[in-house]
């Protein structure tokens, strides 16, 4: 029960603002697809952000971008960290996040 | 199939040499201990190395060691990389991998 509710924050949060890509449940490609997009509408850097078990994904999608499509674009800085989520009932749970952040 | 091969391989680099810890399939709060052990034992670096979907555990390990067991303990460093995997048919398969310095 409590893994479906994190995984509905995460759907919420998927939609991206500025230079910042939301990792979520769907596949790796399709954020490789969003972060390529964005350095081609000019973004100099893009961040990837991930939560739980989705931080794997995340270091997938860095990886994917910078080896097969992006080739001048580096992986500027790596920063990890705890968030504290409040779930509907009011209790409070830890989880990992990481921020990747790509520049060209 | 793959996957379990993948598990296996996992399994053998799970022994730790100098001062590298493994993360595999064991429960966090066990690496998070191999950790603490290792810096109790005169160590003043730890590289915690995992790969694939261990990642997001590596990165457990590392915020959990350093908010709740050894306040004192800094994130130095963080690294991704890709790596490849030759399973037992001679097929090669590519995974991401993480190594988070810890230092204190």
């Amino acid at each position: 029960m409590t893994e479906e509710k994190k995984d509905e924050n995460e759907m919420t949060e998927e939609k991206k603002n500025e230079n910042v890509v939301f990792i979520g449940k769907k596949g790796v490609m399709g954020y490789v697809l969003a972060v390529v997009t964005q350095f081609n509408n000019g973004m100099s850097e893009v961040i990837l952000k991930a939560r739980g078990k989705l931080i794997s994904r995340a270091v997938d999608v860095a990886e994917i971008t910078k080896n097969r499509f992006l080739t001048g674009v580096t992986i500027k800085d790596i920063q990890i960290k705890t968030e504290e989520l409040t779930s509907e009932d009011g209790s409070l749970s830890k989880v990992s996040a990481i921020e990747i952040t790509l520049a060209k």
